[in-house]
């Protein structure tokens, strides 16, 4: 199987390339090495929320790890990315794991704090697999600092379009389909669900979590502390 | 029909997506607004073979004819795309037509000059096409201005495989047949030749042209001069 993202962190590319299942396609500059004097302000607002034993879900080339390592916490990075898991060891990271989300049991340890940046709440998918992964992850963690994208900062009439498809086939508007290209290599699709903060409400409640705190300004990207 | 070319130009996007029929998307700044201090070294130092009434086929954002234009030359651009036609206009190229290279007749008048800057010898399509059109052009223009990259100069993995399964049906390595995307727009896959000088030499032999000039340097995109 292709590892596009892999590769794309190996090679340090320029761009990321991200195709959505409607066939819209977007650019971005590589974020992936960012030194925190370039990370959203919001995700630097929340590192006070980040204490003791760390996981770092989608620890990618080790960006928010590295950081939590230099401010000396024990961090444990996961990522499903062969190249990820290299990359980040490569950088420094002390352990890394090739591990998904929703293989993270017993076994890794309890933690402290989950740590999902870079708009990683997506990693949740959708609603019904956020509670449930939720409820799994309660006794194994005392906080969870994620970031996510509020859908509805947009005015862009294709995302527009993509919600409204998204809601007539009963899925929330912010529940994407994705897949990340990289020069012939085309990682499988998977869902990325991004929510508004009033969503993620709906979402954790019920499964033992409540949020404690968003980090926001006046972007469509926040941090939300869950405890 | 989308005319996803067109609209990057509308939008002055950053990058252009452009997808190989073997799944290879290749990201790249977007050249089409440059100045003439930041095009090519080789498309600078051709533009002294530029005479007279001059055609430039994929006007596009308008770039080269711009900068003609203001040397005095008159031109006429001719593009496919809708959005490149008005962006070309808007930005102040005098006459610019709706029009594909194939279409080209006596209608348009004669031209002292044919100009292809931007790689757009690989408008020609494929061999068959190129001897094709250039006998038709023969008798409408006296030179013929084109950029072409050459394809052996690359090491690049993918880009051989991609040769060699050209070849393995009988096609020119450098025969692409590319698409570009842009957000959720997609154009029609187009035939695109990219030829080294020798093979450029090949296709031209017994159709009325003859090379003057490749001019050259260190890297794999040059501009012919046929007269």
């Amino acid at each position: 199987m292709d590892d596009a993202f892999g590769q794309m962190l190996r090679d340090r590319a320029d761009a990321e390339i991200v195709e959505r299942d409607d066939g819209f396609v977007s650019v971005s500059k590589l974020a992936y090495f960012a030194p925190v004097r370039r990370w959203f302000a919001v995700e630097r607002r929340a590192l006070r929320f980040v204490h003791g034993r760390v996981l770092d879900v989608g620890v990618g080339a080790g960006r928010v790890a590295l950081e939590l390592q230099a401010r000396g916490r024990d961090v444990v990075g996961i990522d499903v990315s062969p190249g990820a898991v290299e990359v980040a060891r490569q950088r420094g990271v002390l352990d890394v794991r090739m591990l998904a989300f929703e293989e993270v049991d017993a076994s890794l340890g309890r933690f402290d704090t989950l740590v999902l940046f870079g708009n990683n709440f997506g990693l949740f998918g959708s609603p019904a697999k956020a509670r449930r992964l939720l409820r799994r992850l309660r006794p194994l963690a005392k906080r969870i600092v994620a970031g996510s994208v509020d859908p509805y900062g947009t005015s862009d009439p294709a995302h527009l379009a993509y919600h409204a498809r998204n809601r007539a086939r009963r899925r929330m508007a912010g529940q994407l389909r994705l897949r990340v290209r990289y020069r012939d290599l085309v990682d499988p699709w998977f869902e990325y669900l991004i929510v508004s903060p009033g969503e993620m409400l709906e979402i954790i409640d019920g499964t033992g979590w409540c949020a404690r705190r968003f980090v926001q300004d006046d972007g469509s990207y926040y941090v939300a502390v869950l405890d």
